[in-house]
């Protein structure tokens, strides 16, 4: 046998017991077959079985006890209470978040710093492995094609298969409609760029998405913070008191898997948004970056899946389920998208061509949805483990969300912890994190920090547990 | 011996034997040794000689003549005039090119048309081999590190490398000064975004690359067009009047291989550009994307190079000596560099990584030095020819530009000729070039086009001779 297909069986192995308990098979607390039983009943070697535990162990869903054997790992019923509904001034603002972000960005390059702050993804080994043996056949098979330009709106064959995926997202988009961009930032740069002119008042979810912040003052844009459940998103009533007594040029929301807070809107009120923003003639620009790494059953719909008017801005990328380096996003533009495909050609030309023609063959191949099977997994289980952490060390009166979604946890300190103390405290203890203060134009969450659970290890833990301490101490003065 | 021995072998003996030409040895219209003598001076076979022959045939250094052999293709050495210098009005205009350039980028990626019109690069066979060969060397070596994100200001090897270059340009930059961008062309965006507002006056060459106007179109700024003379530049007696008279926030020039006149300013008036911007205070953008490519003894100097107080931002990328699918740009941005360092995290995060490395190693590994070496010959040749092509086929009154390197064009036709309507029935024909209507905010330019001479071949020549005959029949009229 050979040590790659070794490889494969014993993380086969883990991925279906993984499943087993994830449909209650074998139940929480409870023993998992021995690895002498495993090995039997699988017919594989006792040290493939053995890795497979090992890596459901570091995985957190068993537990090894001495003498014993190893057990599905119980978790924690108690929880800590959510964050409750912001409650921003409804004035417009002008963003200036410049400096603390470059610094969370010069953070995030640290190998020597445990990386809470970014929302970097976990680069899992096997999809890597898969895209690279993808870009090596395609650069020994294509070797020019990987090097013409791909002129916007960028490769058809990525672009069909962009819009064969949203088809479970409940939208039926034309390939013609999408748009590829170097990542789903330049996205987000060309979609307001298209809609807004500067002084604009773009309506945002509070907390909102740092980039999305950065963008506005990039643009000159001011942001009008609206009031948004850590479960329902952005508070439909207050936005509609908001357009009725400013100029809304935008509203930006991520509604699935938000950042920070790791919500789903319902669909319903997705639906609402869309028909209120409809009624009034406002673009949406709909930031769907997370969508695919749902903890769910089913990929949750996009707003876009509502639109009748061409009003919604739809855009994503790969920058979280595959590849932060290949710099892939799309955009879907309504109305909007033959001036995006302009500003497009005209501020950035291309995409790269070699990731546009790998993902194509990727998403073609079906490894994308294996893929995604397994990370969706792996996130839930991490922000699950991470919950647990920050419940175990932080203190009292901390709450928590409760992501649905995505990688990231967004916790609420209490009312006296300044996150911005924390992070520098943090720093010195070689951690980084994402503090509140960069989610707000108008520094709305001071006592807030933004985690990623992409990867969850035993240094993280570690990490959290130093972090848990300084925060008692800072609550504490 | 192996294929890939033999095919490095034939293409070797063309560039000594070229280089022979270049430097007199084998003089103009004199015969070069039949392909039996080659053979036995070099110890190669008779098979090998004839390719190496092949190839320097099409690339139109040798000719045969029946019974007789090779002979060095003489040149021509009549010339037909150059444009004069421009003479747009001196006022502020706003532009809008908008559909015809959208129009030409679709046409640029359509194969059944003959593509004189975008600037699209050769790409040279064993380069594309060779950058390749590093990319399957980076997958297999260091799979991970090509996926993860490479934020701003980049893959410090990669701007190592450049600064390291730019002192064959007069320029020490340090590698802390330059970031890295997805291309060229987000270089030019982030360059006004920083040192301008909308409504702000941009002063640019008449005529001026359509990238830059696009550019200034969105982003609501002014073009101010100054006479530039074909081989000299930019008027600066015309420019410091302008100066004089309106409050001018950059000025944007491609000081080398200009776009679209192909001519570099001569030393001098570089820093005479400089010294006048920086008495006023004015940020000058300096585009040298193909710097590289000249066709004289040595790398021209940058504006740059004079540059004292940080005024000049300069930018280039690997776009049009490498490959424009990498997306490889960069900016060194003297006393901006951090404001646009902020907008490159914020609008587009980070320029793809696996290009970074490779291009990195290709230049430490000096491939890079052979192949410019190869590219400019080629170039400087492709040029002549589509000179003598266009001086062949083209009417009387017909005036050319003299590239001292690049692989561009700017023809000036008779002054009844429109190039739009040219641009029309060229496409009916089978070719697109660009009119020299988008390289004027004010249409100084109806009858001007510019050519793209990279590939030169049997085929091209064909065009131009189509070409030729519809500009004559557009000039009797």
């Amino acid at each position: 046998m050979s040590p790659q297909t070794k490889l494969l069986h014993y993380q086969e192995l883990a991925e279906r017991i993984a499943d087993l308990i994830g449909h209650g098979i074998y139940p929480q607390g409870e023993r998992i077959p021995s690895v002498r039983q495993m090995s039997q009943q699988q017919n594989l070697s006792i040290s493939t079985v053995l890795q497979a535990y090992g890596l459901l162990e570091r995985q957190g869903l068993i537990e090894p006890r001495p003498q014993s054997g190893y057990y599905v790992r119980a978790h924690v019923e108690e929880r800590l209470p959510e964050p409750e509904t912001s409650s921003p001034q409804l004035d417009p603002s002008h963003v200036s978040l410049h400096d603390l972000v470059m610094m969370l960005m010069r953070d995030s390059a640290n190998p020597n710093l445990a990386q809470l702050g970014a929302a970097l993804p976990h680069l899992d080994e096997r999809l890597i492995q898969t895209i690279n043996r993808i870009m090596a056949k395609i650069i020994r098979q294509r070797g020019v094609d990987a090097h013409q330009y791909q002129f916007p709106p960028g490769l058809d064959a990525l672009r069909v298969q962009i819009a064969r995926r949203m088809v479970n997202a409940g939208c039926s988009l034309s390939p013609g409609e999408i748009l590829i961009t170097c990542g789903g930032t330049e996205a987000i740069d060309f979609s307001l760029h298209a809609v807004c002119r500067p002084g604009d008042i773009v309506a945002i979810e509070s907390p909102s998405y740092f980039g999305t912040l950065q963008t506005l003052e990039a643009h000159g844009l001011r942001a009008l913070e609206i009031p948004t459940h850590p479960r329902d998103g952005i508070s439909l009533e207050a936005l509609e008191f908001a357009i009725e007594h400013n100029r809304i040029h935008a509203v930006v929301v991520i509604s699935n898997f938000n950042n920070p807070l790791g919500s789903k809107m319902p669909d319903e009120r997705k639906k609402d948004l869309v028909d209120l923003l409809s009624k009034h003639e406002i673009p949406l620009i709909e930031n769907d970056v997370c969508g695919e790494l749902y903890f769910g059953e089913k990929r949750p719909v996009v707003c876009k899946a509502f639109d009748t008017k061409g009003l919604v801005i739809l855009l994503s990328s790969f920058s979280k389920d595959i590849s932060p380096g290949l710099r892939l996003g799309w955009v879907a533009a309504g109305r909007y998208s033959s001036e995006i495909e302009w500003l497009k050609f005209t501020l950035s030309a291309s995409s790269p061509t070699l990731p546009q023609i790998a993902v194509a063959e990727f998403l073609e191949g079906g490894g994308y949805d294996q893929h995604l099977r397994r990370i969706r997994r792996e996130y839930a289980h991490n922000v699950e483990l991470m919950s647990d952490a920050v419940m175990h060390y932080f203190p009292e009166r901390t709450r928590l969300t409760r992501p649905s979604g995505g990688f990231i946890l967004w916790v609420q300190m209490p009312a006296n912890v300044d996150s911005l103390e924390l992070y520098k405290m943090a720093l010195q203890s070689g951690i980084t994190l994402a503090p509140g203060h960069v989610f707000s134009a108008t520094s709305q969450f001071p006592n807030f920090i933004r985690l990623n659970a992409a990867t969850f290890n035993y240094a993280t833990e570690r990490a959290i547990e130093r972090l848990g301490g300084m925060v008692k101490d800072l609550a504490k003065v």
